[in-house]
Formats: structure tokens, sequence, C-alpha cells
């Protein structure tokens, strides 16, 4: 102990310590932010963080302690030569919860903490724990707006520690040879404790050598205590003054040893204040970082504007679908909703609509089919086209889908294929050219249902979703089927066919116990549900013929595409998120008050809507076995013929379909019955 | 009779006419389509139109009967010097019907009316039905395509006309000037037959004089009828040939004379026939136009890239609306639709699906407040944003809108305003600055208030909704209201008050006739229905306070906002087309049997939807009477104080509103009764 018969006085000036900054890097930041979305989420608990700090900066540079990308991954390297620091974060779920944190409780707890492995002595083994800090946190990631504020505390003197002798620095101390033996023993201290940066030690030094040694080396590295020296990696650039690390190490040494000693990388000489020992209660404590205003205050950034923003428009969409599972739905199963490849047929008003509720589902794989271009009545409808869109004759829908898909979100993945689709009662057959023409357009087709999970159909002809009806049931994928009258809609799935290595069970005698649980209207299982087609009882056709043109185009009310499409899509949803997904049994209007298959509520075969009297009603109807479209026998002969069968169903009048699954002779036998079926209210259907 | 002696054989040519080209200007097109839309819509029958043809264009233009804007103003005037031409039109509304009109029929039925006034002699008093016409058009409004195909009926005889001589001009037959005394004569019968030009005239000459007659005055103008020369105003600029209105004169004159005679523009010479007196039967006739390929058949213009594209846009976008009133609802009031001016506060998510069902119904004057900015989160649910609007921290969704709606359809009278709507329980007394702020925003959103005929409520707190709530009901504007849960939502239509003229007859007694109709839950006329606040029984107050995050945000399945703003719009056009407007008794779910109110149906006062069991109801319920916003002590506070009441509101707890309606009283008296009101699905709202 130097200097000790230094009279202390009034005038003797304090040591100062440089305060920390703290600096939080953008990297840092939008790793919280992953870190909040995919496994914080609403945890407001404590979380280990890790930051590091440097002793290497050049002289003017403010005392940096450094969060960055790394910072949650608590056992991960450091950069060389910086000295890690462990903390704590605290972030809160609202701006609310951030304010009125009780911060001096979150002081006093760390600085019980420091004060209890000093008083116990443990931090001799790990004095890193003099170094622990405090991040209190609110992110709000809908704006990529962080508020923060930073906590580095200190235990204090009551009456400050008098500098008995000015700082020299440690070139005014030591040789340069000294010096040289310094960082060869530190660097070799780092190595043997396994840290970049040994954050204090002890230190003894002839004019020859230097040695260093861990703090729990104590008793054997001083053996008579007579004169301790201890060295502290100091951050600090002030010639004048230590950083922040040697405050706790100070009370420390205080609390220990009664002592004074150097500093390593300025030489101090201080005086500890006359409450020898120090304390036997608990030392006050300081820490709380001011603002950029020199005031006690949270900070706060703004890192909207230097975050990728296609990343951030990623992770931002993907938050309220998140936010409504950790709170709402738990076990809502977003990967599926997220994963799942969809085929829009049509691009009209109900595919632009469909379009944009699968988008804000997170759907991210969305592919178009449509053969028109954007006319001028279009836009006011279809909520994926603009004015300019329809200038030059019109772009072609399905591309024009597209572009508007990516502008929206850039991390779609859609594509747009501009094309028709073959239907009964349309010939083919009037050249080779045409001919070759719709062989490619079936096989294109029958390629994009392969490469899909869901098959929307949201065409405006009734026969147009034939061919789409018999690929998909063959390949056993789910359609989605909506279509518009004035002021009534249907949205359905169609039923979907058990696979075929199971087919033998399905063309055996219904199981009795299904039998048993199932009826003409309730109970359906999935594979059992009829299709678009089931009820009717002519084969598709050439509907748009001679119709006049208030039928051909779209004479709907306005907010019924929105409501349908919107319908569609949370039906798809409902249905994937059931255990069985297609092969859910089908809801009805009457499980309304019964406890629903999933957490998201009814899967029903079909929901028809009644705009004016603001209603939906929920029917569910079986198969057909004389469908045109889904029967065994039609799907058996497109198996087996493929396009040969197809372009018979194209070239033929409805008579064909109608004898081949014996709806003909059907309609021999009920003619006298005179069956009406009105349906026709939902075979008007629209773009 | 000149040149009779004339030897007739076969080798004697035949005189040849030159055909008219129809000559349909763009303005024919773009009136046609505005006479389909405004006055034909879906009829059929012929209509009477008007063309005209011009004998003063240079050797080598075609010979052309002209149709352009003002062909269905069949009593305006003709260009001058021109020769007006009366038509039929006949629209189909398919191009099936285009191409399945019996053309033959059409153009015998023009004949035959042609003959028979030959026959009658009636058309020597206006030979103008010999220039009759027919137009068969197709007009695809969608996509302004028009098909088309015009006749000019002539009368044949059967072998022919022999010329004898060839034909010389008129120089070369007449003087210098007796060509300026023809001028001159004609000049004059034009204007004492009040025409523009006769088509066909009596003629006499001398070397000094030339004098010309109308068809009728022929007894007295060739009182010997010995020779008798006629003009006919020739539209066709070939020397040796005359043009089409030669030809039913001819027969006119075979018929009549049996003379040959000159012709004005061409002086020719010819024989008539041997079939004299021609016909006792109705002679052949042809005059359908070949097409551009020289073949029979339709010709069609494609003007969609010709018209002016806004102008195009606003007719096509009008269409499908006149469609539905002309095919579906022909008592729907369509203009009162389009001319209703929509204020929308809040453009969010509901904001932006309200604009476009708006847009849809062709409702063009669109208003939006909002205060916030375009978040990466908002382009993939809110459909009036795109990916770059969120960049450089977002523009302000209020301008963003209108930008928007403007490139959907540049007919739009849309405005955005970026401002705050000042709610009670979040205090605007900090500074004198905060005041004037709030002064400001209040009176701006009173004005815009009283500038609008529906006020949509779409914003995502409950408090913004209160100050609108209290204004409008003051002003007597339609508050459509609309906000979400998680997967439920309400729409609704708040309760009118009667005008303040008829105040007494509302604070007076119930009458008892409304009384015995109106019970607590059905038929409650309009002007008792409640208001967004009138189940509450607490005040609005600072609701956003504390709340964590999924509550603040958007945590709605997606679809949900689409069917909630699309009902929204429906809910309004349905309120509007009652005649009592928002006075209409309310609709409840019990109604769904009976007979609907308006040609749309229902109209209810609440919406409240169920999406997991895909289920509306229809609640209607009565005014409170101690409602926080639209109580009478409410309304007549602010109407008294104004801007020192609400700003008493805004900086109080909600104790104030409650101690003034006397629901703190109220929470007295029922607190033993624990008294519940599950509102609370419906009051987390969201944009």
């Amino acid at each position: 102990m130097e200097d000790k018969s230094m009279e202390r006085g009034a005038a003797a000036p304090k040591l100062q310590f440089a305060p920390f900054c703290s600096a939080l890097e953008a990297g840092f930041w939008h790793q919280l932010t992953q870190k909040k979305l995919n496994d914080f989420r609403l945890d407001e608990s404590p979380k280990n963080i890790k930051g590091y700090y440097y002793n290497g900066d050049p002289v003017g540079l403010p005392t940096r302690l450094t969060l960055e990308f790394s910072a949650f991954d608590v056992d991960g390297a450091t950069p060389a030569r910086c000295c890690p620091a462990s903390g704590t974060l605290y972030n809160t779920n609202t701006l609310e919860a951030f304010k009125t944190t009780d911060k001096k409780a979150l002081l006093d707890k760390a600085a019980n903490e420091i004060w209890s492995v000093i008083q116990s002595g443990a931090v001799l083994e790990d004095s890193s724990i003099l170094n622990k800090f405090i991040l209190l946190t609110f992110a709000d990631l809908k704006k990529y707006h962080f508020y923060y504020w930073f906590c580095f505390p200190a235990l204090c003197f009551l009456e400050g520690v008098q500098l008995v002798q000015e700082p020299v620095s440690l070139e005014q101390s030591f040789s340069a040879k000294q010096i040289s033996c310094l960082q060869t023993a530190y660097d070799n201290l780092c190595v043997s404790s396994g840290t970049t940066a040994v954050p204090h030690f002890l230190l003894k030094y002839t004019e020859e050598s230097v040695e260093v040694a861990p703090l729990k080396d104590l008793t054997s590295f001083f053996p008579d205590l007579k004169k301790i020296t201890v060295g502290v990696y100091d951050p600090c650039t002030l010639p004048q003054h230590p950083g922040w690390p040697l405050r706790n190490f100070l009370i420390l040494l205080a609390k220990k040893w009664y002592v004074c000693n150097e500093l390593f990388q300025h030489a101090s000489h201080w005086s500890l204040p006359d409450q020898n020992p120090i304390v036997s209660f608990s030392p006050r404590c300081v820490g709380w970082e001011k603002n950029a205003k020199g005031a006690m205050g949270p900070r706060s950034v703004n890192l909207s504007e230097c975050m990728d923003p296609k990343r951030l428009a990623e992770s931002s969409v993907d938050l309220n679908l998140k936010l409504m599972r950790w709170r709402l739905v738990p076990s809502l199963d977003l990967d599926k909703v997220v994963s799942t490849r969809c085929l829009l047929l049509g691009a009209g008003t109900l595919g632009c609509n469909v379009a944009r509720t699968l988008m804000g589902w997170g759907v991210r794989h969305i592919t178009f089919v449509d053969n028109a271009k954007i006319s001028y009545s279009n836009p006011v409808r279809q909520p994926l086209y603009e004015f300019e869109d329809c200038l030059s004759g019109g772009k072609a829908k399905a591309l024009a889908a597209v572009d508007r898909l990516k502008k929206i979100f850039p991390g779609v993945n859609a594509e747009g294929y501009n094309m028709s689709i073959p239907m009964p009662g349309h010939p083919v057959n009037f050249s080779e050219l045409t001919m070759a023409q719709a062989r490619q357009d079936v096989e294109q087709l029958e390629k994009l249902i392969s490469e899909h999970d869901v098959v929307f159909l949201l065409m405006d002809t009734r026969e147009s979703r034939w061919l789409p009806t018999v690929i998909a049931a063959s390949q056993r994928k789910l359609i989605v089927n909506a279509a518009l009258g004035f002021d009534t809609f249907v949205v359905m799935r169609h039923g979907l066919k058990k696979p075929k290595e199971s087919q033998s069970e399905e063309s055996s005698p219904m199981e009795p116990a299904l039998l048993a649980r199932s009826s003409l209207f309730s109970n359906i299982p999935g594979h059992r549900l009829g299709c678009y087609f089931c009820n009717d009882v002519v084969a598709p056709g050439d509907s748009t013929r001679d119709r006049t043109l208030d039928q051909q185009c779209t004479v709907s009310r306005p907010g019924l595409a929105m409501i349908a499409g919107a319908l569609a899509v949370e039906l798809m949803i409902s249905v994937l998120q059931h255990p069985e997904e297609g092969y859910a049994v089908a809801s009805s209007s009457d499980d309304r008050m019964n406890e629903p298959p999933t957490s998201l509520g009814l899967v029903p075969h079909q929901i028809r809507g009644f705009l004016s009297r603001f209603d939906n009603v929920l029917p569910a109807s079986l198969a057909f076995d004389k469908c045109t479209a889904c029967s065994p026998i039609v799907l058996d002969n497109y198996e087996r013929e493929g396009f040969q069968f197809l372009a018979k169903v194209f070239n033929s009048s409805h008579s064909f379909l109608e004898d081949l699954t014996g709806l003909t002779l059907l309609h021999q036998e009920t003619q006298a019955a005179e069956m009406v079926i009105d349906e026709t209210a939902f075979k008007s259907c629209n773009r």
C-alpha cells in the first residue's frame, strides 16, 4: 500500500469513472425481433444475454458496451481481445410495461447479487459477475421502433474514492520491457482462463519481469499480502479516468483487503474511504444510463429504414399470424398454412379476392390460371388490377395478378399461366392445331394440379369447372369451389376420394359402422362428399352461348365476391387445420350448437350465402354415383384413356357424358316424376 | 325520252351503281354505348337513327353513308349541304343474336316498305324513304368491340338497266351559266323544303335558265309530261357511275312513268328494261354491305384503344351496376348510391375493404381520415397498399389510400386527411398547442361529417368512435360501424335521431301505435335504434393503455375484415334503398322468413358474425337513455358547449361521462345484481 501516509483532506480530488455507453447494433435488434417472434413470444421473463467491451480503442472514443447479433448466444464466441460481459434482458410486451417497470428494483436486485458474491468471496472464482449489466427493452415490431434502457450496476462508496496521486499512464510507470512482459503474461492468462480477456487480475513485477495471476490465486500469488497490485482490463480511453469496470472491483478490494492498488491501463493511486470495514450493510448503487439528452430516461431507435425492407416485410407479415397463434389459437399449425401451394383457376373477381385472403394468411405459393385480359370494368371489383392495366387492350389477368402480388409482398412465390381450360361441349376438333392446343392445355393443367396442394375453382362458367374437377379428383387434390349469383353464393369443398391404394375398400359396400353414423345429409365423411356437379342431372355444356349480356358478366352485389372469396380461403384453412384434412366429416348448420371439430370451428361441406337475408346455411350432400364429373365411371375413363376420353367430352354434346354416367336413363325414368332441382341460382357464377 | 330508238342488244352495257360504304364514326359507337346503357338497356326493338351523305367529295373517295355522334338525334341538324338518310337500328343483346338475326327478312321488310310507298305514290311527298337504310349491331361493352352489318336496300330490275349513251358530266351537258342557275335553284329548293339537301327533284332548263321543283309538283311543273328531267343528289365521285341513291329512284320512275331522264351530277341516258309495267309483284332487292374482305359478312371495330380510356373506364364501371338494375332489381335507385358521399374514419384493414366495395357499387365520393403510416405488415391485409408504400417510414394511410383509389379508377372523387381524432380519456390539455390542435381536429371532423352523407366508423379503438358518434348523431348523419374480434365481427348502423325540428315529438312519450308495434327487440324504428355505445355500461376510456401487443394490433382471421367490410357497405346500400333510409324499422333474424322490406332484402340494425360457425345473427336493440355517446344529455351538452364540453370529456377519466349520463348511479344500483354484459368480443376491434 503506497502513500498510505498521505493526508486525506476535503480538498483531495475524488476518483471519477467514465460510464459505459451502450452500443446496441442493428444486428442485436434484428435478432431480438426474431427471438421475440419465434422464442419469447409473450414471455416477459428475464433472459441471459451477452455483450463485450474493448480496451484498445483510440483516445476519444466513448467507453462502449457493445451488444450485437451474437448477444443471445451466451455460450458463443466473443470477438478477439474483447472482454465479455453477461447481462439480463427484460423485454416487455407493451410500451406501458416498459415505462412502468420498477427500475430501482431491477438495479437493487442486481446490486444485491454482486454484493452477495463479494461478501461470500465467490467473486474471486469468477469476477465477471462484477460486470453484469441489465437491459430493459420494448420492441414495437409493427414499426421497428425499439425502446431500451441500459444499466451497468455499480456499488458506491458512501463518500466516493479520494485520489491520493494523479493517475499516471502505464507507460509512465512501466518500462517498455515491463509492458511487453505484462502483455505476454496477460495473454497467457487469457489463454489459460479460456477467455478473450480477463477483466481483473493480480499483478506483480520487478524491473525485469511482470507476472500476472487470476484473482483466485491471491494467497499463493501474494503470500504476505503486504503489497498487492491488481490489473483491470479498462475500456476507458481517457487518460485521467478509469472506466466503469473498476467500480465494483474497488468495492471488492475494499471489502476484502482495505487496500489501494495500481490500475492496469492507467496507473492510479487512491485512498479508500474511512468507513472500513466498508459495509456490513448493502452499499448504495447506481447504473441506469442517461439518454441522448443527458437526462435519466430510456433511449429509442427507429430501425424501420435501415433494416432490409423485404426482410422487414416478411417478418412483419408473419407477426400477426404468430400473435394469433400465441394468444388465441395455440394449436394453429401455421407452417401447414404457409406452405400450402394454391392453384387459382380464374383470376377475376373471385380469384383476386381469394389471392388477397391467402396473402393475409401468409400463404406464399400462389399460381393463377386465366385466359382473359383486364377490361375497364374490372379494377373496381377485381382488387389486383388498376386502371393502367386496362390500357392498350388490357394485360393478361394471370400475369398481371402475379405482378400485383409481388408488389404487395415481394416474398411471395407467384406464377401466372395465360391459358384456356378446355370445356365439355366446346369442340376442339376444328383442326390438328386446335386439337394439339387442347392436348397441351390439358397436360399443362394436369401438371399444375399435380404441383399444388389445393385447387380453387373461381371461373365464370359452369363447364370450365368440369376438367379441373375430374383431374383433381383423380389426383386426390383438395378442391375449393366458389360461385356467385346476384346476391347468393356457394363456397364448397369437393369430396376428396380415398387414396387409390385403398380403392378396394372404397368400392366395397359401405361399412356398417359408417352407415350408422352418417345419413344422407349429416355426418358425411370427406371421401363421400359430393362435388359441384353432383347435384346436377344434366352434363355441363356450353352455358355462355345465347346468354344475354348480363348473364355472362359480373352481375352480383359488389360485396358478394369479397365475402365468398374470403370464405373460400377460411374454409380451406379450417379444413387444413382438421387432423383428417379433406377427409374430415362435414359439419352442417345443425353442428353450430355442438363442440367444433377444430380450434377454428366448423368444417362444412358447403356454405350457401344469402346476402338479402345476411344469412348462411351449411348443407352437406353425398357424392352422386352418376355424377358427370366425379363418378367412378368418369374417373375410370379419364384414367384409362386420358386425353382421348377428354377430347370426346369436349367435342360431344352433353348427351355423351349423360349416356356414360347413366343420367340419360335416369332422365327417362324420372321424367314422369317431374323432379325439379332448383340449383340455377348458383350456376350463374361470375368472375 | 331521249334516244328511245337506240337498239337494246346483249352488247349494250348495263348501268352499274357505286354502293355505299358505311362510315360509322367513333362518336356513333360512343353514343350507342351511352344509349345502350341508359336508354335501350336490354330492349332489342328497332330504333330510328339518322345518317347522311355528301355529294361534294373529291374524285376517288368512296361513296360514304356517315353515322356519327348525332345519329340518335333523328330530329337534330344535318351537316350543311349533306343529305340526311334515315335508318333503322337493330341492336342485339348478344353476339349470338347478332349472328342469327334473319338478315333476309330485315331486307325484305325494308324493301316492301319502299315498294309500297312507290306503288301508293306517297313517295312523291317525301322521297327520302328511298334512302332508308338498316344497321344491325352488337356492342360488346366489356371490351368495346362493336360488330355491325350495314344495309342500304335497293329494289332491282330483273335484268338491270341498259345504258343507251355513255354518261356525260354535268359540265359537258350544261353551260357554266346553266350550272350556276341550277345551283341557285337547288339551294332555294332546299331552303323551301327545310332541309340541307333534297335527294331527288324535278328539273327543267333552257339555255338561259334552270328551274327545279320537288317531286310532288310533277303535274304542275311538267304539265304535258312529254319530257321529264329529274335530278338526283348523288354522293358518288366516279365519273362513269351513279351512286346507290339512284337505284330506288329509278324503280320509282320506271313504275310511275316508264321514263328515261337525266341525272344531276352525271348526266346519264339509259333505257329501262322491257318488263313494263315493271312489276305488279314486289321486285327483288339487295343491299347488305360486303365486309372488309369483300365477302358478304359483318364488320367489327375494336374501339378499346381509341376511345378516351378514362371515359371508357367510367362507362364500363357503370355497366355492371346498370345490368344489375335492368335485369334483376328494376327498382334499384343507382343514382342515390352513386351520389352518396362517404366518410371513412379509418383507412386500415376495414377502411380499405370498405372503400373497395364502395368503388364496386359505383360510389364516387370517398374521403379517408387516418393518422397512421403504412407499415410492412399492412399490405397483405389492407388492400389499398403495397410494399413500396412502406418504405422510408411509410406513407400516410389517408393519403396513400386516395392515390390508390385514383389508380384503380381515375374518375373517383377521393380525399384524404392525415389527422387524429381526439378521444375520451386521452387528455389534450398538456399545453396551449395541444389544446389548439384538438380544437382544430374537432372542427375539421365536424366539417367533414357535415359534408358527407354516410360516416363509416372503421377505427381500431373503441374510444376513437366516441367523438364521430356524437357529432354525426347531432348532425343526423347515418353512421355505419364495423369492428372485428378474432373470428367475430359486428357491423351495424347507428340509430338515426329524428330531425331537430321534430325534436318535441321525439322527446314526447312514445306514440301508442308505435309502442304496440315495437317491442324491446323487434320492429324498432330507425330513430329509436341504439349506437355502438348503447350496450356499454362504462364510458369509453383509454383502451390501448396496457394492452399487450396482440390486443392492439390486427389479430383476426384474415378473411374477417373482407367479410365485415363488404357487409358494412351492403348494409349501407340496403338502408339507402329503403324509402325511409336511416329511419327504416330494423329487420331481425326472425324477419328472414318474411317478405323483405326492400328489393335488396333485409335492413337490419346489427349483423353479428361468427366465422367459426359461418353464421350471422341480426340483433336489434333500442337506444339507451344513459348512453355515453348518443343520449339526449350528451348531445345536449355537445350542442350547447361545443368544444368546451368535448375537452372536458377528453381530459377527464371515464367517470365524467358516467356521472353525466347517470351511469354511475346505475352502477351503484346494479352492483348487487352483478349484471354481466359480455360485449367484450366485439370491442377489441381492429384495422
